[in-house]
């Protein structure tokens, strides 16, 4: 396989004028101007209400769903949401969501998604930095609610909290965790591919939906192991609220497998998948400086 | 934060004719011509006829799912629709009729909804009454029909009215269906987005989808605390037909929730998402008088 | 309110050459030229194969349904695919099979929907009789596939036949055919408007899926009271299979109602909703011959 | 029937340069020079990565739905995903999995697909090959990664191995592989039809969804008979990892009944559904050597 003419081919493609694409310059790592616009703190403001909206219908569907199925309360009643449903809560809410937010923030919602979008030289630095506290703080603020709601349930039904589940070790934990997260990011990725936007000018308008159902799938999968994390945000807000010691335990796995998930993904993505652009592009930027 | 910068900004997104897209004037108040065209009529009779079917299917879900969860009458049995199926026959609904009178009326079938678009300077207010009529009486017909079918079980299986559950607060109970509807009506908003339209020309199709997404989303996580109304509509409508003291002791929180969410939802894409742009056309409207 | 500018109005509608879409011609009510041409007959079989496809997936998953909650096979299981997931079978076989035919013959798969757009001249007399005969004989062979792998289990569980079911009247299950078919026929006849085609040049793609959903969602809703027919083809073709005197009993409920509700749905649609363009066609008609 | 004049109007319809589609020339059988393509190998590794992590979520889900409704384990359990919930997880996959790949490999992931697309002349011979040595072998190294993570239930609960049911024969099982194949393979040749592109040039983003709902409704209809193949490369990996001798006997039903089903598809679809276009298409070949 001869490398160099995968490279030429790369770079010819960007020069060619009939290509219907364009490969956009990479996000500058820190730009001061963009600290000055409404948009930069209305951005914020969006993925903070959009990550606590996430969370409160989720987790308040999780608390629904396990008093329908408490066999001292209800017993013999099937007619709950089922972990069908609670899968379902998760992935049409980050489709709801996305589609709402990605015109104002993108529509992250998860720090997994910001850093391999930040490492996709896509968003600054500060941004990314912004984007992950709004996040952790909204995700909170959504639990928040969810606990204020459901005063009787909430501790009693584990509080939406992720942890290791009976019979999984962590490095099984930690595996579903790593997989389910690059399966997310990989669509967000694929989603944003701008090959793919040239083509279908809409894809902005459609990418939400294979998002949300990524979500979904790795849901139906992963909740017997984890309960599915695959989101920082998620996680750390759902412990914060909850407070258990075996949840913090767990914690750290939270944000380690959905970390190296994504940084898996982008590698993935933009090295192997789309391998020849990237060359194109660093040895770009390095012209440009 | 340079607030003033934004204020320019706004303007000069309308001026310059680069742009690919134009800020819509707002709506007058009153507009006498409206009332002397068919359209105007076809559109309240549009209104009237799919929140009537909107009624029918959700409501004989619920009292299907109701009697296939009887334990008296099938001890056992797994095989209903769940709450899954309710959700569901919520959401899905409104994306099928969302979709079919979006052309016709913008596809309301919701007062709340009505409510933010005249606020968003969308509808005049003769229009926002009349619709708000229309869906009100199309809403008492569809239950009607329940009731006319399901003899037997109609009153046995509450009749698909929302009320307090048992074990929540009036403030709870207010709480949710405020949230519920924010998410609702923001995603409406989304979809009606004069800058979206422009990008992706063909939003109005896909629209439907999320906004039915959102209903069915709110309504898996909040059937177990109001039944989910967020539509008041469809409250008044079960109201009328089931009839019963507790119902109506209840009613005023599935009006007065809706609107305030319906209000804060538009307060929020009107003036922190999309700020500048109000600031524009307030600006516009005034040089026009 | 003034007819007779909204007669005008639908005129001008048409000649003003500014206007972005084109109301087509009637169809002629037989056309012999189309019975020499391979692209007919290539329709028939089109509908053929899909109505067999259709009945095959469907009354193999209400087949599976019904032995997954025998109580005396499988007591307290509880996993099986629910109302929920027959429901799902007819709407998303519906969604696929729209998409693959409907480039093809129109995607009908149901003699209502025939009857609504021979009504709407949109077909020619020869090809809806043909289609329909198409579909009910693809119908009676698609259940003959399922009775010819369920030999166990066909004749046990009802071999999916639409029967009036125990407390309902006959009245009622009309008028859920009626009800359920006008949805249906309501939801085909927006999504080909040659308005909103213009529009949005890509309905054909999306029309599918609200089409699909429509029928997802009347089975939510009828199950419990007729089985849900809303297709004549359906019934025809599982009531010849499975063939006992209730069945036929009951059979006519499920031509009167669907049919019933087509020619509702057509006439709301062409006489209320686009009235004038109805006024037009008809004058256009005229002065054309 | 003239089948001389269909012959004619398909050759015409190439040649009318009014038309707004182009039928593109057919795929040589081997094509030396994709061979020093870097995008050659992306696309194996894609489909290799792709069917992986298909078989990954798939697994996982079949072997936690077994979990929850071991009635041993959980007596009158209700809240699992249910079959319904398995049939999403297929179908919910390859929508995700289809969109991210098809700009890279096409989106394979089936050997069936893969051989309708050889015969359809869409792919060479030597990428025929290494696609399905890649999905054969992704799709064991996810099934390896579920057999890892589970190691309590992996092989209590069946491996999410496919074998035909207790109560059905092998004709049936047979029968049952071939309908579902030729359902998905149909639907996948109407995605990726060129007149369908040019009319509706966003399909490439669409034609998941319908692609994914055929799975979704195939798993529907057909778990109960023989757990629902219909991919070859899914049989083979759930096999080698599961590796029990009741499996090895059944298993050449889950390549024999795909790969009939496939044929079955391309061939209706190239000389029922588009005949003169396969006419003209040979011609122009024979010409063009």
């Amino acid at each position: 396989m001869d490398t160099d003419t995968d490279i030429e081919e790369g770079i010819n493609d960007q020069r060619n004028t009939d290509r219907d694409y364009q490969q956009p310059l990479a996000a500058p790592l820190i730009e001061a101007s963009e600290l000055a616009k409404w948009s930069f703190y209305r951005a914020i403001i969006a993925e903070f209400v959009s990550t606590g909206l996430f969370l409160y219908i989720t987790v308040l569907t999780v608390i629904g769903y396990k008093s329908q199925n408490d066999s001292t309360k209800n017993p013999g009643y099937c007619g709950g949401v089922g972990l069908l449903g609670i899968a379902w809560a998760f992935g049409g809410m980050i489709f709801v969501l996305v589609y709402n937010t990605a015109g104002i923030s993108g529509g992250h919602l998860n720090p997994a998604v910001t850093v391999a979008l930040l490492l996709a030289r896509k968003v600054t630095v500060p941004r990314a930095v912004m984007y992950i506290l709004a996040q952790c703080s909204g995700a909170t603020c959504g639990c928040w609610l969810v606990k204020a709601f459901e005063k009787t349930y909430y501790m009693v039904y584990g509080g939406g909290a992720n942890e290791l589940q009976q019979g999984y070790g962590r490095l099984t934990g930690l595996g579903a965790e790593i997989i389910g997260t690059f399966i997310l990011v990989y669509t967000v990725l694929s989603t944003t591919d701008p090959k793919r936007n040239a083509r279908d000018s809409h894809v902005p308008v459609l990418a939400p939906l294979p998002i949300g159902f990524a979500v979904f799938m790795v849901h139906l999968a992963t909740i017997p192991i984890t309960g599915t994390g695959i989101n920082p945000a998620r996680s750390f807000g759902a412990a914060v609220m909850y407070n258990e010691k075996k949840i913090w335990d767990d914690h750290w796995l939270f944000w380690a497998g959905p970390m190296i998930g994504a940084v898996g993904a982008e590698f993935y993505y933009e090295h192997i998948l789309r391998a020849h652009l990237t060359l194109y592009r660093d040895h770009h930027h390095i012209t440009r400086r």
